[in-house]
């Protein structure tokens, strides 16, 4: 886990305005775990790769996603804007040699979110909706939760997106609803 | 399936308003199905008899759920307003004698949609909510998309309700993300 060699090959397979997004997720990252806890230093990690896979062509993430043996076959039926985050995950293991599941699960679950996530995922998934780069009204909400808990800010981040997704006519991936669900059902408690 | 006796007991169990609600439902039903085709007599049924139990006991409907073999027990995880459509279905079973599967899986769904839904599940299930008395601007949406195709209006129907449960926090119960999710993407083909 060699940060420097991840921002310089995240560098290059990023364009610039990506990059500097990249840099306020990673930022936004350690503000969350330095309150909310969780493993520095593999938040720190997953932050900066996340997008790996941003620029690539979808219909090879499409291709890879059926000869996979792992990725679900399912994200076929659902937008490709999930694509980048779970092929992602598998090209950084298959170029980049990452192994650390729960840093490809952080890359994995960072756009959809999942039921049972993780402090670490939660928050490589929160900083990427609330960097400061993110100026909709939306972002502020749960920037705004998040500044309170973590549960709430995340809660707040996939209610939008399924208001978003559903005002839009689009399909919503399964784990973004288990998620939204769970911590609903958990904040009611 | 003895409609005069549906119409009794109904009338028995419903408060006036409710049972002009489930009039405007019936009439509603027989439209949709005349275009859209389905078992005429049993969608009739069904549509009379969908808001059974809609006036008993939370508590008690949370018991009968808790002591059944069949209800699923996510439902005492999930809004209450859901009860009334899966425990009604168990009701009509033991207190009217009901068995026709369909019949009571048009009741069970008729609030939350579910994954596979038949012509008559949708039918009922879409009628109770464009029935006239629905005033509300989504109903008149889902109206209009029904006028069109059933399978728009149910689209509709369950698009607006994700929004309205999301926008207020609520849960949203898994067969009408699946349900959701089914349509859009038959529609997409």
């Amino acid at each position: 886990m060699d940060e420097q060699q991840a921002w310089m090959f995240i560098a290059e397979a990023l364009k610039p305005k990506r990059f500097e997004h990249t840099k306020r997720v990673v930022e936004e990252a350690e503000r969350l775990q330095e309150k909310f806890g969780g493993d520095l230093k593999r938040i720190k990690y997953a932050a900066i790769v996340h997008d790996y896979a941003k620029y690539r062509d979808i219909n090879q993430m499409r291709e890879t996603v059926r000869e996979s043996a792992v990725l679900p076959k399912n994200l076929l039926l659902y937008g490709d804007e999930l694509l980048h985050a779970f092929v992602g995950a598998e090209y950084l293991r298959s170029e980049q040699g990452i192994t650390d599941e729960l840093i490809l699960d952080a890359v994995r679950y960072h756009t959809t979110g999942r039921k049972g996530m993780t402090t670490e995922e939660k928050i490589v998934f929160l900083a990427d909706y609330i960097e400061p780069g993110r100026t909709f009204k939306e972002a502020a909400e749960a920037r705004e939760a998040a500044a309170e808990d973590l549960d709430k800010g995340c809660f707040k981040a996939l209610k939008n997106t399924i208001i978003f997704l559903a005002s839009e006519g689009e399909s919503i991936y399964p784990d973004t609803f288990e998620a939204y669900n769970e911590i609903q059902q958990n904040l009611q408690r």
